[in-house]
This record gives C-alpha cells, structure tokens and sequence, in this order.
C-alpha cells in the first residue's frame, strides 16, 4: 500500500521540528512516505536550515521518509493526501507592524485579536485561496490542516468561499485541557471541557472530570494561580468576582476582552521598553537563537528550547488530527468548523471552535446540548459579526466592509479610530493586499 | 355607554399638558371620562400645579372629562381602562447623579444608556413590578402604557416577569419619522422607515416614502446637516464613509456606540462647565421654568416651552396609541414588545422596537421580510445581552447578574470599570434598590 | 396624472363581471385608465361575451375606462401597474379529468388538494413562468397579483424562481371572515382571525371581536350550523370532540384532511351520479348558463347567479388589494407570501398563508406572536414538504421530485399509489406538460 | 473498589439471557458484582425460570456476581447504578390486541408504529414514571438505560417531564449498520451511517464506508435482495424508482409509512390465518418454546433460538451503553435523546433517534452538518407532532390531546377513525391506564 504524502505550506516556520517529532513518533498508525515542504524566496535560508534539522532527525531513527524542500508550491502539491499551512504572509516583521501600530490609538495591538489580527486576515486570506485553488487541481481529495491565524476566520474564508476539506486548528483549546490536567493531576484524557465560542474568544462551558462537574474547583484554582495561560498573552490577573459570577472557564485571549485598559497599557510599556519590545520583536530574537540551535549538524531532535516559541503543541496537534482523520478514529478534538446549528444564535455558515468528533469525514461537532448562556452570547455574536464582515472584506477586496468589519469589533472604540487604523494598516500592508486595488 | 378611566402614574411630571393635550384633541374618538393622576408625596406641589394647569385646560375647551389628583395609587388604579407611566423614581436628582458618576471612569453617563441607563432600571424595576402586582388585581384588564426609560429593558421585565398586557413607547422612531418627513417635504404617513433594534438602539433598514426607496437620500442629508437629533443628545457629525459603508440609517443614540470618545469627551466637557452641567442639570432648570409657568392661572394650553424639555411627542404618541387600541385601528406604530421571532438572533421573549399593528389586541409586530445584516446585528445582540442580564439582575436582585450586565454593556470597557460603576452606583442610589438587599 | 393600466390574464374567464365590478366601484379611489383582457386562442368566443358585458358595464356607469380585448399577451402586459391572472391551463376539462383521477385510487379528486392540484400545478407553473419573463421584459414594476391555483404554491413557485413582485390570493379567509361576521352579527371589519397556515390549509388559531377572544363560540355554532363552508365543498358535518379539543378554527378545505373517507366517498358517489358529476362538471353547467346570460345585450351589471359559481369575492378581493398598494392603505389582508420566520418550523423562503400589511411595498406578514401549537403544525410541515417539491418538480420538470411529491402528500396513501397515480396524470396532462421533457 | 449494581426491571423477559451474556462477555472493562432482577407478581414464574438459567450462566464462567431474584422493585433500584427497563405493561396478550384492534379499520396493527403503539406508550408511561419516582430517591446517580417500546416516545415522556438521566435504546440502527457491514463484507466498526429521525422512522441520509459514500451501492443492494429487514417486519420489497429517487436509507419500519396498503393488507391475511396470527401471537409461541428450554438445567448459556425472537442486539447494545458510560469511552452509538437543535424543524426538546457520542456525562448528539431534505422531514415532522401529543396525553391522562395525537398520525386516516381508535383502545386497556381516570 502506498503511504501517504505530506505537503506543509510555510515549511521554514520554526514549529517545523515539531510537526515532523509528530510525524515520527505517530510512525506505526502513520504511514507517511513523503513530506514536502515549501517555502516562499525569501524563506529559503530558514527552510534549509529547518530542512536539514528534519532530515536529520528522521535518520536518527531510521524512518522511510522522504523529505524534499522546495520553492515550488504546485510541486509540493501534487497528489498531496494532506496539506498543513503555518506560513506567515510578511514574516514576523508583518506582526511587529500589527502589534504597535493600534497602540497609537490606545487599542490592542496583538497577532490575531483586534486590528493586529484584521490586518493579518487581510494578508492571509489572498494567499489561502490562491492555495485552495492549486489544491482544487492538484490534490482535490487532500485535507487542508489550517493552523495559520486568525485561524478561525481564515477557515471561515476558506469554508465558505471555496470547496477545499479544510479544519481550522488552534493550540488554545488544547493547552487549557492540558492545563486543567496538571492542575487536578488527573490524565489528560479524563479531562472534557464544553468547549463554545470562536477561536481565541472560547470558553469552557463546564469542566469535567469523567462524569464528575470540577468547574468550580478549577475556577478557584485559575483565581489562585499562575496557570491556564499562554507563553504570548500576558498573564494578568483575573477578578475573582467577575470568575465566580461567570460560571465559566475564559480562554488566555479573554483578558483582552475583560481587560482591556490593563492589557493595552501593559501592551504598551512592553513596546516602549527598549529591552523587550512586543512580543514579535521577542518572538524574533527567539527564532534567531533557534535557528543558530538547528544549524548545529549535532542536533538530530526537536530541541527543549522551541516550547518557549509560544506555539507548542500546535503541529503535534495538527498530526495528531491526520492521524485521526486517517485512521477513521472519531476521537474528540477541539477545532474550527462550521457551525450549522451547533451554536444558536451565530449563523450556520460560520466558524465556531467546538468539540468535534475527527475521523474519515473530517469534523463533526458535537451538540452542545443546549443554548449557550447570555452571559457570554452577547460578546461572542459581535465579535462574530466582525469576523463575518472581515471575512468578506478579505476576500471580495471590499473596503466599506472592511471599515465596518474593524468598526463592529469590541475592542475598537469608536468609527472615527477604525477609519484611522484601516488607513494605517493598509499603508503598512500596501504590497501584501492584491485584493485591495488601487489603494 | 361608560367612557374610559386613564391613570396616569407620575401625573406630577412636566410632561403632562401633553398628555391632557392629547386627550382634548382626540375627544371625538377617544371618550375619556376620568384622568386620575398620582404621584408620591415628594411630588405633591408639582402635581397640584400641573393638575390644575390641566384642569383648567379641560375647561377651557368644556370637555366632560373629571380629573383627580391623588397620592393613592390603589385608588387611580381601581377599574382603570389605560394606565400610562411617566414617573421617575428618584427625580432629576438621582438622573443628575446617573450622568455624572460614569464620567470618573471615562464611561458614557447619560439617562438611558450605559451604567446611567443600568442605575435608572435597577430603580424603575421594583416600582414598576409593584404597580403591575396593583394591576392584577384593580384592573386586570388595563392596558399599560409605559413610557418610563429605559423604556426596552423595564419593558422587557413586565412582559417576561408580569402579565400585564404593556407596550413600551419611545419617541425616537417618531421623531426620526417627522424628521425624514420634513426633510423631503412629504407628508408624515407617506413615510416608512423599516424599524428594527432595540429602544435607543433602534436602525432605519430602509427608508420609503410610498414604494420609493428613499433611504441613500435620507443618508445624504443626515451628513449635510443639522438633522435627525433629539434636543437631549449632543449633536456630533456622523462619519460620511461610515454613514454610506452602513447604508441605514442610525438613531440619534447611536452615537454613543458609533463616536464613543468624542461624545464621553463632550460630556465631560459640558458636566464640567459650571455654566452647562449634565443634561439632568440643564433639564432641571427647564424645568423650574415651566413650572414657574404652569402656575399662571392665565395658561389653559400646553405652553410652548414645554417642546424644549426633550421628550416632545412622547405623551402625544402614548395617547394616539391608547386611542389606536381602543378603536382597533391596525394602525402602525414604532413600539417595544416582545420579538417572537421578529429578529432573528434575538431571543423570542425579549423586547425588541420594532413596527407594530396596534389595535384592540395591543400590539403586533410586522415582519422584517428577512434577516438583518450583520452590520448592525451583532451590536444589537450585545446590547440585548446586556438587556437580559440587566433584566434579571434588577427582578431578582442579584448582584452577581447585575456585574455580568455591565461587563457585558458594549460601552463598558473592562471588568474592572464594570465592578467600580457597580459599585458607585449601589452606594448612590442605596435608597432606591430594595431588591438588592444587604447592600 | 395618468391612471393605470391593468392586465387580466385569463379575461375570458366568467369571473370577469365581479373584477370590472371591483374598479368601477373603487373609481374614486382607483383612477383606472385601461384594463387589457388577454386570453389565448381557444377562449376567443368567451373572451368576446364577457368582454362585452365588461363594457356595458363600463358604459353604464359612465367610466372613463379603455377596455382592450386581445390574444397579443406582450401587448396587454406592455407598461402594466398591476397584472391579475385569472386562466386555467387546460380549462374545466382539465379540471374534471383532475377531480376524476384519483378517485380510482380512492384518493380524493380535486382541484386544489391531492393528485388534483398537483396536476394543476405542473401545468400551470411553466404558463406562470412564462408570464413573469414578459413581466420582466415589459413591465418590471407592476404587481402581479394571483389568484391562479393551486394559489400557495405557485406563488411560491413565482417567489423562489423569479423577482416578479407578487402576492398570491385566495378567497377562502374573506369567506370565513365573512360568515363569522354574520353568523355573530358583527361589522365584517370588527371580527379578526388569527389565521396561519398555507393555501386551503389555514387555520384561525383565535377569533376576536375586537379584543375578545370568541373562538369558543364561533367553533360551537360551527358544530351547530350549515356555516363557514365553500359553494365547491361538500358541507360534511365537523365532529364536535375533535373541534373542541382542536381548539382553531378550520377551514372548509380541513375536511379533505380530518374527514378524508367520508369526503373520498361523497366525491365518488356524486362523480358516478349522472346527474351530478364532479364539481368541474357542474360548474361546465353553471358556465354554460351564465354564458347565456353574459350574451344579453340587456345585461350591464354583474349578475346575481355568479356568485354560485364558486370563487366569490376572489375577484373582488383582488381589487381590493391592487387599492391597498396603489393607495399605500396598509390594511390587513390575508395572502400568500414568503414565510421569513412568521411560522417557525416552516422554512424562510416559502409561501404560507397568514395576516398580512398591504402597502405600497406589497405584502408584509404581521407575527404571530409565538408559535404554533403542535396540533396543527406536523400536518402543516408535512404539506408544506410536499409543496416545495412539488414546486421543484414543476419548475424544473424532474420527475423524481414529483414522485416524492406525492409520496409526501398526507392523503396518497403509499409509493404504489404515488407512482400509479403520476403516472395517469402524465398520461391525461401530456399537452401541458412542457418542462417534462420526453414523457 | 466497588462493582456495579445493576437493576433489570422486567427481568423475566425472555431476552434476560442475552443481556446475562452481555455482561459476561464484558466482564474485564465492566466490572458488576450484583444484578438485581425484579417483575411484578404476574410475572414470578417466568422470572424464575429465566433467572436460574442466567444463574447457571453465570456460574459456567466462574464470575464473581451475585444475581437477586425479586418482586420487590425498590429493593432492586436502592444504589444501583444503572436501571435496565425491558418490561412490557399486559404482557404479550396486551401487544397482540394492540396488533389486532387497528385492522377493524383497515388501519395498520403493530407494537410501536400507529395506534398499537400508542396504546403501549399509555400503558407504559405511567409505570416509568412511578420507576422515575423512585429512581430519584433511591438512586438518583443512576442512568437509566431504557428499551421499553416506543422507545423514543417513551424517552420524551422521561426526559421532558423527570429529571432522571435516561438514553433510549432501539435495535434497529445496529441491525442496519450490521447489515450494511454484511452486505458490503467490510467490518462493522468501518461503516458510518448518518442517521436522522425518530424512533422507528430513522433515515441513513449517507452511508459511509470510512471516507467513502457508498449509499448508491447500498441502495443498489436494497433492491436486489432479501436485505436490511427485521425479524418482526415483513419484507415487503422497496419501490425502485421510489428508492433511487429518494436517495437515503429507509429503516425497515418506513414500509408502514412508504407501503401503508400492502402492509396493512398482509397483516390482515396474517391475523386472519389461524397457523400464523399476528405477531404478538406467533412470539407467544417462541416464548413458549424458548421458556420450556430455559427450564432445562443442562442449560447454561444463551440458546441460539433466541435470535429468532425478533430483539436480537437489543440487549447486547444495552450492555455496551452501559460499558461506554462507565469507562467514558465516548464512541458513537444511536440511541434517543433530546434534539436540542441537532434537527432543525424539531422542538429542541423534543427525542430524536440520533448518532451519539456515549461516555461518563451520557449521550450528546454529534451534527448532521446541514438541513435534513424536504424529502423526509415532513414526514419526520408530523409523526413527531403525533409524538408530542401523546407523550402529553400519556402523562397528563388527558383525553383530548389523545384523540389529536391519533388524529395526527399519517397511518390514521380521519377524526372518526381516531375517535373509534382511541375508544375501542381505551375499553382494551382499562385496567392499565390510571391516568386518564373515570373512562
């Protein structure tokens, strides 16, 4: 029987080791005999460093994969069984741009939420389709693995604009479990929170412990320490009464939200100190020093030092979801998928984050059992509101949605500021958005 | 054949020569045989100089009408036909302290929206639940007429907590109506806008004058001028590309949502104006004026002045309804009632503003003939998140829903502003929320 | 000002006299300049005699109203305001071979429910088609009301395939507004049904007489009397329990569904009575007189004997309605138009029939006000399903569709007879049938 | 740690032995010390000799459980921790009367379809109730498992009016994924069916092996041969062209919806055949037969001539639900649970027949991704409205709404037939329905 081949989009990211450890160790149920990884020009110094760390590690433990790098997508492509995509359209430089520049108007400035992440979508979303299309041709049947941000609202792009099988994947849902896990030092597997909401605006509805409701207890622990956070979100402190009387477990994304004055201002010393600088800039430093690790000709594993980048777990997660769909597991994973009624109150044609059962048939939500609570409806519907006209904008070209898509968001405060952002980032973002002509 | 009992509740207020107005110039289809007014105690010297300003009205055009005015609410209520609501518990003082204490976080405080808008509810909540209980049992079959503010969310409490057959009026969708009507020089009934939202967060879908769809000319002229404004709200220039992306019109309290900063900016600026102050300031100075006026035993007419006071039409719209009711006219007015399904999104049992048939059955929504778009929807569901937690937590007292509400009011920015406001307005208005026990 | 111009579709038809009686006594309200009466070549003779009688009429009254008799459809459709269509594709011959049919099958014949009105469809929806691409071509403004059955359905035929602007008419609501206003000896415009439901399947959830509930009253005089039937229906008898539990009030077309054997059985027995036959046979005599009568010279008012013909007040509910538009009246009407939520459980884009605002902007249904009751809602949603295929079928001739149409009509008993019966209708209707190509 | 309770109540069933096996078989994941078996007096003998034959069972394979024989039903729940239901209210002489009773009126006589089913759900509703009673005192963590016909509608009677946690259980889906696995020679765990609809009336909308459609092979197969059918249901061939245009799996039971004649028709032969009888009457013979095996004390495993008892797999599934709670396995079964959105068109709380995830917090129903087809939802829709109305009818003992749930079922063909139905049922059942007192 013929194995299966890989194609990841975006093959020079620092998360590469991670994705082929995933690989590797997923030998047995996994067949995988080819992976391709493609890069872009300009990446290609960090994709043949990367590449070559790969090779390495699967000599180290004499796997039959055949690993090639290449510049050339359509190759890549080519009867591809599944495509993962962790590109960055422009590079961490992009996402320091998206960062500071919302700051000016005392709005957040972050990679995927508010402005920071508008302006990501809108340099995303043309290269995802033009990917979608090639896969059309070339590989109709493969999976698309999307774990490029705004992670939900690309898939929405993809999910609605085109015909490509594609789930949306985040690390966040994963992390809160893994957490919770630690925390109650219970298996992971035992662990099940009601996952809602949108992708980094999700909430756990109920934690549970087997048949066992540990929603409190865990609450009371969040409220107590240093956990349940994100190595890229600052971990501020959550208000106790606030906690209590929402029932609910946020995600580390709901502090940009529940917080916004402290987040911003936090946001903005941190920019302004010349010793750390946001978290792309930090981010930059951090691939530098990786890169120089997996240069070493020493190295033949996924080095300790890449948890730190901020984005673990995420290419363990997308193969862990191949393995699945490919093994017809109908294991639970939490990833982005349309909605259809899963969620009353947000449209059928739109993302949401949920628990899905994953196998041959890709991703198949399951009930939530009931509507979701107000207390936390109200938000999750305007910020879905903007990731609908947002997704429009970015792929129509469309600059009245694009204002009104950045004007609906929740952490914009007024029209006049979203017009001012909108003019910003399309002048910082002038060569990576062919969709909107003639700026 | 018996003519009709009204009871007027709060007959005290200024507005009141509109309301006896209203009922004069109706007398041929309107049989009114009895306008009982109460007030509270506080309010007695107001309600005998505004009682007997519309004694004398009613004499001066020999209608056969008797009015009483009292302190016993039993006794005005007992065998009521129409029972209208234009009290406000705590008076201008405590709209005073409700547009004030917001300011100190930077927050919107103004009557109806925002933390002032929630203080005013969590007042109004347990009056009105009272005299619904009177209702039940001294006229079960009165209709309730209620034009105390927030005129949506204490709607939405009697019809999800009483059932008292109510109607919410506001008269913003009237005045937009005569607005759009003297714009184009049309008449007032030829004019149809396609209400849809919640009370003061109320859209224009469309605009009609017959089968012409007149609405991007009606956007025009709100950008070229001084147009669609009520006197209580500042009257800041909409954004044109904003105004022409969104393509319906606002209401005037838009602003609130759409410019935020400049219109708290404004606020601040007039409050901190010895020679301005607050709205309720500026109001209360009206105010001392028309009574002044009132006691002239020469006026027997509605004063002029009185249209300066901001609620112009409301008591004049009350009556019309009242009129359309008892005469089954089918006739369409801009009222609060339950959605039913009206907007999709919106849960069934809450109160949405919308067109209504009003007649003998009281008042019937009009299809939107289709959704709404998303451009306006997911702040219309925020708000009405807000609306329902607000709701709940001035009913049944609970605090816990009462910090939800705030955190969850789109003008309310972080969870910590959210718990100060509470705060604040627990410790001003003390005297006034019996439901919040132990404070 | 210039008046308006009116296209009857099917001017041939012996309703004639009551649509012309309808424009001459709305004259001051209705400012008609020319009434084109189009029909094909087969009902020349008939267009003639009652085109005639049309313009005795006219002449008595002293109108100043160009009537046009023509078989050029595009001449009569030219710069229309409102198109009335009034044909039978296939005449009452067709009509008698629909009522005939089924009844081998022991499924009810006729006209508008069962294999009868499913026949009717699939021959009248390509005519309908038809009509509207002229519309579009010629005349994109007016109004095309229907009245054209099986009216539901090809409305929703009319509403989901083209953007003629439409509203589809049945007499069937005015009737039992009517007889509830006699048998209770009210005015007509006092009494208001809460009708919903679709075409010849609509229920009164309530009856009032302004605000009082009298359901109850109007259901026991149902049981007591020869009331609330149809000319074309056998008065079959209601069962008093199942009315009292039923609590609605049904209408006359209701007994082909509650009383399904005792009406097959009554219809068998008349169509093998040589005497009597099938309604259609009948109402063939009933044309044949009122043809004679039409001839008279001497004849210049609509007479009497129409209104035993059947379709009473259809013709003049029609002018009714063209009044609601022209004049912007904004009365209520029932008719059938686009569901978009107003019975929930039944899908946005098809046509029931319910309350409707009249206006210059053409129907718009009044809500509900909650849902409706189980009891009658599974039937609902079962012929709804059998419509919208049915629908499918007949626009887009496929004939698996039109077999699971009638697989999903409640009163076909079983695939067998589905098939045997679509297989005759084929069979009689082969002339009619364009867009079932190849049969 | 402590095993398993487990109470069986109509443990003199003759299927007792298959779920004796069951846990057997599963004994290493599924660890039971006691199994409590009780029935009513009436049913001693039985419970005897089918209990000392799952004694010697139990015995062969040396299992530590200790098996109680009672009629003492609250000694039997005291701390168990599942309830199985598998009793039958009248016994076998009240199934073949129910089978018997329709076919006076040519309606269709069988255990759970049509009015047979509905005089089961009365007799059987008021007896799970009085088990919910004590459920909730003596073992409130219990699940209850329940296969008690109708299955589904018995489920929405538990669930919508006691808050014991309970999933229905029905054979039929098992049987057709086994049959599917079968006739395509692919293992059982390969095949997906995406089943949609109610007990008794569920559809495959596809079928799935792993990422393949195969519904058009299975289809194919359908027709050709002797195939996906139930021991207790004649094989009445399918309707090719109906099928192909159909385009889903029907479930056995559709052949009294889809072949309502031909069914009805050889029922009749059947009961008028005195070698055959009914159903019911030929069981009683197996029964008969299979309880004079039981007896034999050489006996001490599950005979094989229970299989052609018709209930084959019933057990058995229940015993996996019951394995998939315990050890949070979350793998998919169908079973009946609450909609809760899972079908748009059906109440949210309303009991579907549904693909499940079953683990430690129960069933959750996993997304159908989309609208289900017209083609079966009207159906689904008016069997479910029949199933509101009588689960209300059953646990209100309201007669009224028993008379409009018959009238409401497609296999009933008037109000006067239901009205003959429901009296002749009620003289039937006297002694077994309390709740509809003074019949």
């Amino acid at each position: 029987m013929k194995g299966l081949k890989i194609a990841v989009i975006g093959g020079g990211s620092s998360y590469t080791p991670e994705i082929v450890e995933g690989f590797l160790k997923r030998a047995e149920e996994l067949p995988v005999d080819e992976i391709y990884m493609v890069d872009i020009k300009e990446g290609q110094e960090k994709l043949n460093i990367v590449g070559n760390l790969a090779k390495r590690m699967i000599e180290k433990v004499g796997a039959n994969i055949k690993l090639v790098l290449t510049l050339d997508r359509k190759e890549a492509l080519k009867n591809a069984d599944f495509v993962v995509t962790q590109f960055r359209v422009g590079g961490l430089n992009a996402r320091a741009r998206d960062e500071r520049f919302p700051l000016k108007y005392d709005v957040l400035g972050q990679e995927t939420t508010g402005p920071g992440g508008f302006a990501k979508a809108m340099r995303t979303i043309p290269v995802l389709l033009d990917i979608c299309k090639d896969i059309k041709e070339l590989c109709p049947n493969a999976w698309l693995i999307n774990f490029t941000n705004p992670s939900g609202l690309v898939t929405e792009a993809i999910l609605k604009y085109t015909n490509v099988k594609c789930i949306g994947l985040c690390n966040v849902p994963i992390h809160m479990q893994m957490d919770v896990a630690n925390m109650l030092d219970v298996p992971y597997k035992d662990v099940f929170i009601e996952f809602a909401g949108l992708n980094h605006l999700v909430w756990g509805k109920k934690v549970w412990v087997k048949d066992q409701d540990v929603t409190n207890i865990v609450l009371e622990k969040l409220l107590d320490g240093d956990v349940l956070n994100m190595k890229n979100i600052y971990n501020m402190k959550w208000n106790p009464e606030f906690i209590r009387a929402l029932g609910m477990l946020p995600c580390p994304y709901h502090r940009y939200y529940y917080m916004t004055d402290k987040m911003v201002e936090e946001e903005k010393e941190v920019a302004n100190d010349p010793n750390k600088g946001t978290r792309a800039e930090q981010v930059q430093a951090i691939e530098k020093r990786l890169f120089e690790l997996y240069k070493s000709k020493d190295l033949n594993v996924k080095p300790k030092e890449l948890e730190k980048r901020g984005g673990a777990y995420y290419s363990d997660a997308a193969v862990s979801l191949i393995s699945a769909i490919y093994n017809d597991k109908n294991d639970i994973h939490t990833v982005n998928t349309l909605n259809n009624g899963t969620i009353k109150g947000i449209p059928d044609d739109s993302v949401i984050e949920v628990n899905c059962i994953i196998g041959s048939r890709g991703a198949t939500p399951i009930s939530l059992r009931g509507e979701l609570p107000t207390e936390i409806l109200g938000l999750m519907q305007a910020v879905k509101s903007y990731e609908i006209l947002a997704t429009e904008a970015g792929v129509k070209g469309d600059k009245k949605k694009a204002l009104l898509a950045l004007q609906n968001h929740p952490l914009v405060p007024s029209v006049d500021v979203a017009k001012a952002l909108l003019h910003d980032l399309f002048e910082l973002n002038k060569e990576y958005l062919p969709q909107f002509k003639g700026l």
